[in-house]
């Protein structure tokens, strides 16, 4: 086996992205997903396909229920909010975002980074479109990182050093599609929508959905996904 | 109600004591605690009864699954070490090692913080006791500090600073008991062993038994949890 990676999947096409640049860097794949109390699991059996098209060695679906806190539209009964321009989304903060959501993810990557004997995170974070979220910033990703290196027994005695991959920080959604095809993702295998229905068809109207349509778009082809009539 | 802090509580003495001094400093506690997957919930009663009598405003016991990862004592079946001298406690990072224990920990509580509009939270760490845990140093607590201010909306937007208060990190055991005593801490609710028998009476030989005797030797008085005869 290779060295281990553990790859944060969200069934999203940033996270399929990350696993298939993963696997190209030489890394075996350990993906890892989180049950944290989603209104619906289409998010769930999307990472589990894209995990196993990402030849992942192992995938974990950890549950952790969020909504013991409350706070946010992806774990409350909040409406998602539909049909906003690019400026609305970029003028704040938007309601689906989960507190400390990245922290708790990458937190946990590290813990089964450290028992699988490797440093080594990848998480498929952008911060073109990060449509407002303060942990999706390079420099949250760099203080996450100090921090981990000081937080785990491999890392103080330096035999495992911890890197955060994030390799699609710089990249606009149509780059990371253009970068995921040539490495042979099948995005049809990915679903991003804040408000599927019960088939797991995207509404096409949510932040993700836009910010996804705009991304094949500029990426010059239409979308595999299923959608909504 | 006064400003609301989290608080981390095991049901051991050190978060016994910081839930009285979160008291003591006004603040209304908020009391978190983890179901890793132990092998035993004593800890989690010993946290019910200490949130309790600390006159918590709630109490959130969080699942988290930590033997999907696996990798220590506390959640495997490892044997638990019994009968270490002090120098043996401090010549390594023990068996009982949770990976990345504390920064789960604190990520979790950094996300109820926000949701309860607060940015103080309260971790009963301890630099000279730690036994080797490389998470319980005070530069890795500035580093998490340093990193949820650049983590969370309320951060980032200034209104919410995150303060990682750790008031107990240059105190000895039996300073922390006396400093408690002194707050009115209960001590018999409290319970610290590693691998307590089946009525919640303490080993007495683990590491953790060992410090915790020896801390209640230098405040001078017995310590009123119960041991196996």
């Amino acid at each position: 086996m290779t060295r281990p990676a553990v790859v944060l999947l969200s069934g999203g096409l940033d996270s399929a992205t990350i696993a298939a640049i993963a696997r190209r860097d030489g890394y075996t794949v350990f993906a890892l997903s989180f049950d944290y109390g989603q209104r619906h699991d289409v998010e769930i059996q999307a990472a589990r396909r894209v995990a196993a098209a990402a030849g992942a060695k192992r995938h974990v679906v950890l549950p952790i229920d969020l909504r013991a806190f409350g706070g946010s539209a992806l774990t409350d009964d909040i409406p998602v909010p539909k049909g906003r321009s690019e400026d609305d989304m970029a003028a704040g903060i938007p309601v689906t975002y989960v507190p400390a959501r990245n922290t708790i993810f990458l937190s946990l990557a590290l813990a089964w980074a450290e028992v699988l004997g490797t440093g080594d995170i990848f998480i498929g974070v952008n911060a073109r479109d990060y449509s407002g979220y303060p942990d999706c910033r390079p420099d949250y990703l760099a203080a996450f990182q100090a921090m981990a290196n000081l937080a785990t027994k491999g890392a103080v005695e330096g035999t495992l050093p911890v890197t955060i991959h994030n390799p699609l920080i710089d990249l606009t959604k149509g780059e990371i599609i253009t970068l995921g095809t040539g490495l042979g993702v099948d995005y049809s295998l990915t679903r991003s929508c804040y408000d599927p229905d019960s088939h797991g068809r995207a509404c096409g109207a949510c932040d993700s959905c836009a910010l996804r349509l705009k991304g094949f778009a500029e990426a010059g082809f239409a979308d595999p996904a299923p959608y909504q009539a």
